[in-house]
């Protein structure tokens, strides 16, 4: 038998409020991912862990390793976290809530005295915020696990219009050793790793539960810069016949597309499908026929073969309105991942710690990407605890009632001191 | 039987070039309705008149009278012209073309030594881009007619944000007067007035016909600043029954519209419907679900019966669509105008005229509105001839061929000489 463990959620209250007053942009929270917000959030955080008395450090790419060391300093370790960037004017829970979490669990079994057999890490990881800074999924915690392609550090940042390169160097670490595929963290040394996070989604609160254990991450299919080009004609004196109308040939692959996806859902798929950006450009107005519209589609499952099916729709529409419609439509580069399933065994005995604890909690498919992702793919055992939340994320009215938070932490706390017993 | 007149084409080619060279603005050219831009080119066009030994003045809302004395000062004169606005990167026919034609059939007139028996007046009307300048129709000619409601006064140039009473008055005009009903022309002291237009739209073009000879100008029902509302969210996380999605739900509308749309005029009707703007707001990004999305509806047709089927359409679909997707449309205020039909007279007379001539003509629908349509709304008789032309216009990439102009302004000179004879 364990000790009684619970985690010392007080700590995390402190510190989100800490994150929140350090990171405020007057709507929202904003922390640019190798910028002064993730700085801000990274120095908080790490401040706490010496704190608390964890091993501290930073590795090449500058993500954060808080570690409670072990009986068995060789062992395998246990790893929990999530990231500390955020999108620009979003809210203090996204990311945060992993590692806030992870740091909850071990300050609860330093608090108890429990030594755990093998280390429990906690890792606060960098620039997981695909949508608004680096357009390049987990940077981060592929470059902890030696999985970042090199030419990732070429990408830029989307609002400095900098490479990934000059900012890790400019915040003080060493995108050479990225280059080279260094690692901090990988299967060799990592028995499991744990993220937490808010659901993001509406789920759990219009089901009243406050704990999800996911089963997989989404692979994606993307086109963040697509466009259809027509003719710009008055809007009065074109005729049906004669026009080239770049809006009502998109409005009406958007409208088929989704009409699919419903079709699709109701056969038992499971996918989501989202015209992010949908739009004329600026020089549509009034009496002009758009002669240009520009989109981003954003398609995600946890099934390569439903992915492939919603694909197989838009590549059939395309072409058909295109030819009666007299227009062109431009993709562009196409970007995703690849889906993840989480491990079976952690899924587990996650679902057996929430048991004994008489939390309830469901089974549920992630909606969006996590570093949890990245962690599958590079053969780490991995898994995810979703926490309710209301307000969706990404925006500044994103909210998790601390109650929920700590029924997550509870189960993580329970399940990490078993798996590094 | 009258002298063979013919129009001044050269004159009309000069002050073409002179105009375009007046107001380029590097992209197209840009006329700004009581503006440095609209201002220059009645400088031109007032500088010519007088060389032409014409009376020239402007009149209390800036719109400039050049006449042609006839022997009877005191009968109902003709009165040709069109505006000398654009829109902003416009061309250089739109209106202007009017204008000029006007111009060459009085030049043609004086260089034939012929006096007509009534005076023959070229008006340069204010003010024509509604869609540009100041969102209402015609201020300009309607207030030469004394039809202007006073409260037109207030409203504000979309650049600039300032009143038409703040730029009539800047200019050098007198907006009070237009606040008492003056009026410079009118129903007791205007026989007829012919408006040469170019087409705007691709019909004379792709039949192969130099002018057209106008039936009506269309009514409209039109939405400058519509909107749809729905709520952000996590693309990824939130699953199809739990979405809010303003673009979709505008896709759908604008698709499902555009298709009754092509039902209609399956079934006879004669009308265009045109989203000019269709678009995600500046909050819309990668990852998010759109919230909110904006949009410009533009419905006309010179029948109101068909305009009222089409709009019945949108009354249905859009409490269907707000129920089934969770949005809430907000179409804001209504515009629009009622049909003008021309006057049968002018246009068996224009048709003789090209007749006689041997010009290829049609009859056809305006597409767009006019200031013949604020003249004849004011019980004034008025007609109007289209040139073809190439590239629509509102664009800088607006054509019109001189040939053809030549053969508009021909007919032009025919008719008025009768008319005026």
């Amino acid at each position: 038998m364990r000790p009684n463990l619970t985690p010392d959620i007080d700590l995390s209250a402190r510190l989100f409020d800490a994150l929140r007053a350090a990171t405020s942009d007057g709507v929202g929270i904003t922390r640019e991912a190798y910028g002064p917000g993730e700085r801000a959030a990274h120095a908080l955080v790490a401040e706490q862990a010496r704190a608390l008395g964890l091993e501290t450090r930073h590795d090449h790419a500058g993500n954060l390793l808080m570690t409670l060391p072990g009986a068995d300093r060789a062992a395998k370790q246990i790893v929990l976290g999530s990231h500390l960037d955020s999108v620009r004017q979003g809210g203090n829970f996204d990311g945060a809530a992993g590692v806030l979490a992870g740091l909850a669990a071990v300050a609860g079994m330093r608090r108890a005295g429990f030594t755990p057999a093998r280390d429990v890490t906690v890792v606060a990881v960098r620039a997981e915020e695909a949508g608004s800074w680096f357009p390049f999924s987990y940077p981060g915690s592929r470059a902890a696990l030696g999985t970042l392609p090199p030419e990732a550090l070429a990408v830029r940042r989307m609002d400095s219009g900098r490479t990934l390169e000059d900012h890790m160097r400019e915040e003080g670490f060493d995108p050479d050793a990225v280059r080279t595929g260094a690692r901090s963290l990988g299967p060799d040394s990592v028995a499991a790793f744990v993220e937490v996070h808010i659901e993001q989604g509406p789920v759990l609160d219009a089901e009243g539960i406050p704990v999800g254990l996911v089963t997989g991450i989404p692979g994606s299919r993307r086109y963040r810069a697509a466009r259809v080009l027509g003719e710009y004609n008055h809007s009065g004196a074109t005729p049906r016949r004669y026009r080239r109308d770049a809006a009502i040939a998109l409005a009406e692959l958007a409208h088929r597309l989704d009409d699919a996806w419903a079709v699709l859902e109701a056969e038992g798929h499971q996918m989501v499908c989202t015209f992010c950006v949908l739009a004329t450009t600026e020089e549509a107005g009034f009496t002009k026929i758009p002669g240009e519209a520009r989109f981003q589609l954003d398609m995600r499952s946890v099934s390569p073969d439903s992915l492939n099916a919603l694909h197989a729709v838009l590549d059939r529409l395309i072409p058909e309105i295109e030819a009666r419609r007299g227009v062109r439509f431009e993709l562009g580069e196409p970007s995703g991942s690849t889906a993840s399933p989480m491990d079976g065994a952690i899924r587990s005995g996650l679902a057996e710690a929430a048991a004994s604890l008489g939390i309830a909690h469901r089974a549920m498919a992630s909606g969006g990407g996590h570093d949890a992702a990245a962690f599958a793919a590079a053969g780490v055992p991995a898994a995810m605890l979703f926490v309710r939340n209301q307000n969706g994320s990404h925006n500044p009215h994103e909210a998790m009632r601390m109650e929920d938070f700590a029924a997550a932490c509870a189960v993580l706390t329970r399940w990490a001191a078993e798996a590094a017993g």
